[in-house]
């Protein structure tokens, strides 16, 4: 059987609780899709607004009643997994019983190993919450805060994306995947740990980026594909400009070769290009794929979708 | 090989995220001490003051910004088995190492199922979060918020705590237990959810107890023994008065007098008792031990801890 880690990303999961209820329907959709090809199917997702959500909602409580004391950011992202997981795994088990199906769906809180001395650290990138305007940002820089532009979408704060080595639960996830049920698991890249002098895991005040622990996840499971689902139906050269052109299949050296030509948006399309290629050529015959999230049924037939290739 | 669910309460937590870090590492040389007698285990755990601090930090940040929205009870719950599950598993990790040993820790997002008719809606009684006077719960009162006295220690939020019927992540735990892996579920009486007409899983506006989730969790895993870990060494009769005396021994229909008249605190020894009670009258041969955290190499030989048989 075809063992498939599938990525979903911000539009399967909209930006507040309400849209998420309704945007993991349609996540679940395209998943329940994949599972009736007879596919062993790992689930990763995303969680920018939902960590944003939280992380600002702890920051507003402490400012205002200092009864609230700092919650780290990897704690933040342990959060997102419990309550984004629960949305996607009944999502999936509704959309499965309506075409009378039944699999059992878990959720895996999931912890991502980064290398303490990742330099990552020394420049976060990551965006995370809320925009800003130009305006609003300088204030909160000059107030010490990090903040980038993100992709002409306005301005959010940035922390540190160091790179995944290693993905603790994996082996629980195999587990579940052997005993046929749908694991959840990598969500929001992960609860970022580092190894401290004893071996023990720490928290790190980072966010993983959920395309590469997506593709770390799928190379330690030694799937065959790893699908990243997004809003668009391509990975494109000039994307939004006159001479745009939807990238169709290529092996990872023409991929790499886009990449260092600055086709793809930081934040964006790059991550998700430089996963697939990763994950592409970690071992013969594994393959990754960019695709738009409502055309599940055609991604696996090469109908729709960037296809990078070992 | 003997199978057990293991219940931690507050005192396994803590109060706050620092807290929490320290009184793990207490749990898990409990936890650890009953791996090494070769048995199967099953960890579950309480989320009191934590998803009362959730609930408060969301409630506090709309308060102060209109830009947050309504966080309900059961999404703080999920939030709560995230960060909780984290800290557990990486101290019974590092328990586990410390003794040369090894085995996959993982935890579950855990829903429970609750009867959307369940009579506990109409009479909250399970007390989340903060304590506050009684002339600062007179004024939450008066703005329509639900508050009781809990055993002596203070006014508390109350929420509805309808009894669990079923564990919906159930078979995801019996695969990781079959596989050698020590799970944790069902963490603050598990994500409460109602079935609509269309037999789809709802959150509901509660908060299971954490005891009665163990002690179902149990019945459906088939286990042989429910440990409920607490603060205090016995379950009492009589407690704090001068003619308190510990029960050590009891079958189910003595425990059950001792309930009926009124010896243990609702809220605190109460749903411990009643938990014990309903696991070991679910089948022969079933037992349950209510007994101090710190003593638990002493348990399983029925040295210290209240012992209810079926």
């Amino acid at each position: 059987m075809k063992k498939i880690v599938l990525a979903l990303g911000g539009n399967a999961l909209g930006n507040t609780l309400k849209e998420q209820k309704v945007a993991v329907k349609t996540a679940a959709k395209a998943i329940v899709d994949l599972i009736e090809g007879d596919l062993e199917i790992v689930i990763t997702h995303g969680n920018g607004p939902q960590v944003g959500m939280i992380n600002l909602a702890m920051e507003t409580a402490q400012k205002y009643d200092d009864s609230f004391y700092h919650i780290p950011m990897y704690t933040c992202v342990a959060m997102t997994q419990g309550y984004i997981g629960q949305d996607i795994q009944n999502a999936i088990s509704e959309e499965l019983a309506a075409r009378g199906m039944s699999r059992p769906v878990a959720t895996v809180v999931t912890q991502t190993l980064v290398d303490a001395n990742d330099p990552a650290f020394d420049d976060p990138t990551k965006p995370i919450g809320a925009f800003y305007t130009e305006e609003e940002a300088k204030v909160l820089i000059e107030r010490g805060e990090q903040l980038k532009e993100d992709s002409g979408r306005g301005w959010r704060h940035v922390v540190a994306s160091p790179l995944p080595i290693d993905i603790v639960e994996s082996s629980t996830v195999q587990v579940l995947l052997d005993a046929g049920h749908v694991p959840i698991a990598g969500g929001g890249g992960g609860i970022a740990v580092t190894k401290n002098s004893q071996g023990h895991f720490e928290g790190a005040s980072a966010v993983v980026d959920k395309d590469f622990v997506s593709a770390k996840l799928a190379e330690i499971l030694n799937a065959d594909t790893l699908i990243i689902l997004t809003a668009i139906d391509y990975a494109y050269q000039n994307f939004e400009q006159p001479n745009q052109e939807a990238i169709v299949k290529v092996d990872v050296e023409e991929a790499q070769k886009y990449v260092d030509e600055g086709h793809f948006a930081p934040g964006s399309m790059l991550p998700k290009v430089q996963a697939a290629i990763s994950f592409a050529k970690s071992a013969p015959g594994r393959q990754a794929i960019i695709a738009k999230l409502d055309h599940a049924q055609d991604i696996l037939t090469g109908k729709t979708g960037t296809t990078v290739v070992g």
